[in-house]
């Protein structure tokens, strides 16, 4: 237990020391780490000291209790008045460390200093050297970024390779990142906001054939294959379009409308899971959506501090579905920014463009995926909007759009959207 | 068996002798009705005579025989030369009947003369009486129409309301029709161009709630239901919005655009099937899609001579998905011309607008409906455009949009439309 | 509307004037059918008199009027004491008919005295000379049998051929009956007693691949299929086994154990629907349950006066799913009894053997097809057995079995079964 | 890079040198792990050594080279006798390393002396002091063993209890393990018999109602909750049946008879994929099948060297789907032997008993499992016992019996199974 215990304290102190408060007292927010049968919960933790008094909030919870020179005893309870914890630990500048009683189950404690938000945002430019094929929380944070800060940076394509055409990584959606966002603890929300998403390179490749599970059982048994058929794509970034590099005669006058966006944007997945980067979740990942691109806002639940946001695969143009199993997948340039709404728990991700409101609903299957769209919707205008369930249902039934994002990934995607017009009409 | 084959007989025949063609010999096309255990099959036969020699054609059989007198006899053959059947009848006048064999089973036959396709098309109006619940080729028809033709006409709401508030049926979809169109028989695509939809009253209702099966299974269980909540609807044809009639305060700005569309037309549905008016399916049926609109060009398989044309269900406008499980439903101004495409034999229901070309995936669950969509689409794309698969694979990949229409009826509608501008690009 | 209500009180007094009850006055049961907009329902009404006083039972409802002559005249309230309709009407013997209003509707009314129930059932042996390729409300009644009563009969194979190999029908399933049982009306419980179903035949045939949506996409792509495979089949009625006819290598000592089943039960669809003979639904249908055999009794909610019993497709034995699209398809001895269970509404058909009480889930897809069972079993527990969700909860998480009965028809067919061992630890 | 590189070898290479093989020069078995990108594939090689040439075998690839002292260089051919790769390296005792290049990618590369199975069995007795609640090849093996080993254990309950009513772990199914089996290799077959699987306390605990995803989505509305509803057990060993520990009145005579059986078990998932131990796929896991108990013998495709074997979720019976979304809850003894089937490569797990052999198909929805399920099968005849597609659908159309394992999870499981009383009519 003593080594994980250490190490999360190692993570969560790991910031210079220049980018924390100077505060050296209790008062002011803490982030505590809560440790049973070694494993960790996170809280934010605001206490305020008035003598040896000691009073605080922790979400729902009220804190009281004593700090006699460094050590700290306090209780939580909760809004029924019920003890849910008793803590006592010792303060040690920007750090604390204690034990404790969490509803009858003996826990330790750690906690930091919460970093002070930068007085003004920054712009970091982020060169990537290691590409990762897996979401997980187990692999350290490239850059660590405050709230308001904007990350210029760049991934490769699908397959790995970057603008120049070098092959950098395996593929499977190798991913840049993953940054840690001080401050965004479990609980919170992460706000992405995708800035640039530009192409940079002149070259695409897609699968060559739709993806057998997007067609009914018989459609393969006559389909006409072409001999040596070559999917590999031009883009003329110029004229704004792709074309095949090598066409055939049928299709040697087709243009797609270049529309570059990203297939993946994800924060780590909860605990110790650890997806290829080809899945997708309640964290994001793989989501597959064209809509997902400049312009575009996101939000992610968190459940790790620091969020640690991975973005990669780039698409120079998708259509519904990802049906060829894979997009124009190519390098991309990227630049975002970044927020943390505090105590915002999200089930799933969301995404916002200047016409839309987007649910993104993942899951096992188009029914289920679908459902979890419409419900986080109705959940979100209720919550936001103060609605009845009858009042919602009219938005819902008469100006509710579905987007089909993607249904070849182990998890499906439906996004369904409502336009920022009709929600104008309510005001908050 | 008698009276079958007699009934039959009496519907194809029922045309006014004013629109049958003047041919008076054998030469010319015939609807030939062929009955094995008292079940017809109809096939269209276009006769050649030269003297005692016939010889004729029907889609891929070839037709060779002699007409001596009235006493017609002639073999078809299929491309290889096999006999498929040998039948012998009699002329008379623009009706024929007879026995055969066909396959080694023992059949007989009835014969009209197609109706010549008038020299210029019509406009009919036509003011319904009785209203529909049930697709049904045992309806008779209330109106002929040629080829070309023109109808205005009008139907009741859901419920069975017209424009003046009067109920004219018991609810579930009350359809207006069918429409016999002369010359369609099983194996041809029926069109149906819908040149106007329009509102003709200034009310609409609407559900009050999602349906459950549109949410997760908890959505219910929190869900805040307002007291008294009333869904029917204002409609203001002349700012083109919906707003509730007794709107609750949130909701007092709600403005809902007007889209007007027809959640059903259906031809009859194939042998005796009759499903109710809520019910849809390759033949269409209550597809209840937003697009089908004013401007939206229809096409139908046809399962019965004439193809029984139905329409109704005016909703004013709805979202995707049809959440609340019915849109704002209200009576509409219906105006459409028909067409009819020989041997064309279309899987299911397909539609165009400016825009777009669709393909309706109709199923019992909604991967069904989406894989019939899109398969529907490749091998639409690869008979039309004479593509590979590889080279269908590259247009769904890039170009394809789905819309969710319904989710809510006993089957799901998932559309998959391809861009007219992109395909404008391949050419034919 | 003349026509219908004639038809309709020329159907419902169709039965033998010596099966009906003696009682010349108002007093006892009556079926009564109720026309609004020209549309049946149909309701059973216990009268009693005194003096001119008329009292009354239907369902929930209670009755209350008057008798003068033949003019009767009752209003009928439902448990709040709200008047539901007001009727008035001419007693004519067995028959009486009448108008009225219903909640604001103006309604036409035609009634018949109930038949009574046979002193002792009756053994009918029926010799059928058509089948029917449809289940539907429209074909006529071929025997009309009481409560009790037993039918022998036979069905032919799905594909029409008889015992004696001679063709009687096209295929898909044509049918024996349908066969009215007296009493029985909509919100009755029909109860069919299989009291055998026996082979009367040595030869079966079956499909000769699985259908390909069995199996994963890629399955087909590598199938190595067998030339002039012969999937005909010899049932060797003496050892109780099915042999291949023309066996390959491999497969010569393959024997299946015989286990004859009807593949179809069904009760006619409600109102006006009609549908092939290999569709399914709350009214049963082509269930292709190989638990449907001697011994078992099936239940069916009512949705006409009589019911409209039919019975086919049998089956020398099944796998689950059904996965060739057909069993062992053979021709079928058939042995049932009936009964009715008045005023017992299901909203699904249930079936019973020694073993298990089976609540059957026909739906779109297989989710669906499996919620409908568990949540009929669920609340069968509760009802029957006056249990809270949670106690119903035990039995179904620690005692319930799934069976897969087919997934290749337009429903698919779940069934959830609870072995009666356990229903005799709660006892009712 | 050099860092993984390292710790895979000193994985594989900690092995005590007893088990090891003794002979010292290139000749005999050798388990190589090959580095591209820093992600290990690894092979199994055969070398022989005949003077300075060797040559070899790894699956279909033919190697040639030389040993020129310790310094090894080889070519691996496909089939069609072209150069999959070259390599070169250094030959130290049990272990190389060296470089490469394959397929034009340069890799590294390291191998050990595969161990040799030891002359008899060993029965291991282990102790479990940690419990896991991840499948995950991260977790350090618990105990190396060898095939033929039987190991006698036992596990905690899904919440983290044991034997003893001790709180060990949190919950979700914590696991005990993981197991390194010698030998077993990527592409390898893992067998593991369950030679005992039993009940050692006396009380199990269960969910109190039906997961909502089980039932239709009213159900709930109308569902009459208990009060204080207690869904602990007692479990009766002497008499083989769980009751309820505080029934209520109308459950107090239910008796359920005790089947134990396994919920996990698993080997750890491909590459550096984590899932909490609620999770199943492909390696196993949270399969929940009610068959997996005493005498069930298990396959799995291996996807780590050692293949990582975990075992837990104690049940002592369990209803098919496990509705209550647990069963009945509690700690087990367990026993299991294991093999390595080289070169096998199975997709999904299967299992065996003295009737049936079973497909175990795991998918995000029942529609994919149950075809999983079938296509599996379907191809396992094929390829065990040599059938064309023909003739596996013989045996599926009617033989093949699916169990419905569980529906709750986060991936569903349907078991297709087939008799071997069937089987052995086969014969191989």
């Amino acid at each position: 237990m003593k080594t994980l215990v250490t190490l999360v304290l190692a993570v969560i102190t790991a910031l210079p020391a220049a980018a924390r408060a100077q505060s050296t007292g209790l008062a002011g927010t803490w982030e505590l780490a809560l440790f049973r049968f070694n494993e960790p919960t996170y809280n934010r933790v605001k206490f305020e000291v008035s003598g040896e008094s000691v009073t605080g909030k922790s979400r729902n919870l009220e804190i009281a209790g004593t700090l006699r020179g460094q050590i700290l005893e306090f209780e939580a309870k909760n809004p029924n008045g019920r003890v849910m914890g008793k803590f006592k630990g010792t303060l040690s500048g920007n750090e604390m460390f204690g034990e404790g009683d969490a509803s009858g189950t003996p826990v330790r404690w750690t906690a930091r200093r919460a970093a002070a938000r930068p007085s003004s945002p920054r712009t970091h430019t982020f060169e990537p050297k290691e590409f990762h094929r897996y979401f997980s929380s187990a692999i350290p944070p490239v850059l660590r970024i405050a709230p308001g800060d904007t990350v210029r940076t760049w991934g490769v394509d699908a397959g790995g390779t970057d603008s120049r055409g070098t092959r950098r990584s395996l593929g499977g959606n190798p991913q840049t990142g993953p940054f840690f966002v001080e401050g965004a603890l479990p609980g919170d929300t992460l706000v992405v906001r995708l800035t640039r998403v530009r192409l940079n390179r002149d070259s695409a490749g897609s699968g060559d054939s739709v993806v057998p599970t997007t067609v009914g059982p018989g459609y393969f048994r006559n389909a006409k294959r072409a001999e040596d058929f070559d999917s590999n794509w031009k883009l003329d970034r110029e004229r704004g379009v792709a074309m095949l590099a090598k066409p055939t005669e049928r299709l040697k006058n087709l243009r797609i409308p270049l529309a570059p966006m990203l297939g993946c944007v994800a924060v780590a997945p909860p605990g110790r899971e650890s997806f290829r980067t080809g899945n997708l979740g309640s964290w994001g990942g793989n989501m597959d959506y064209n809509q997902i691109r400049e312009g575009t806002t996101l939000y992610f639940p968190v459940y790790h501090p620091g969020a640690l946001l991975f973005v990669g695969d780039g698409h120079a143009a998708q259509g519904d579905g990802e049906l060829t199993g894979d997009a124009l997948e190519t390098s991309m340039d990227i630049e975002f920014s970044v927020d943390v709404i505090e105590d915002q728990d999200l089930g799933s991700p969301r995404a916002e463009n200047d016409e839309y409101v987007m649910a993104i609903g993942i899951a096992g299957s188009m029914p289920d995926a679908f459902k979890r769209a419409t419900t986080e919707m109705a959940l979100w205008l209720e919550r936001e909007y103060k609605l009845s369930a009858n009042e919602s249902a009219m938005l819902l039934g008469f100006a509710l759009r579905y987007d089909v994002a993607e249904l070849i990934d182990p998890q499906v995607n439906m996004v369904a959207k409502i336009p920022k017009s009709i929600l104008r009409q309510i005001g908050k």
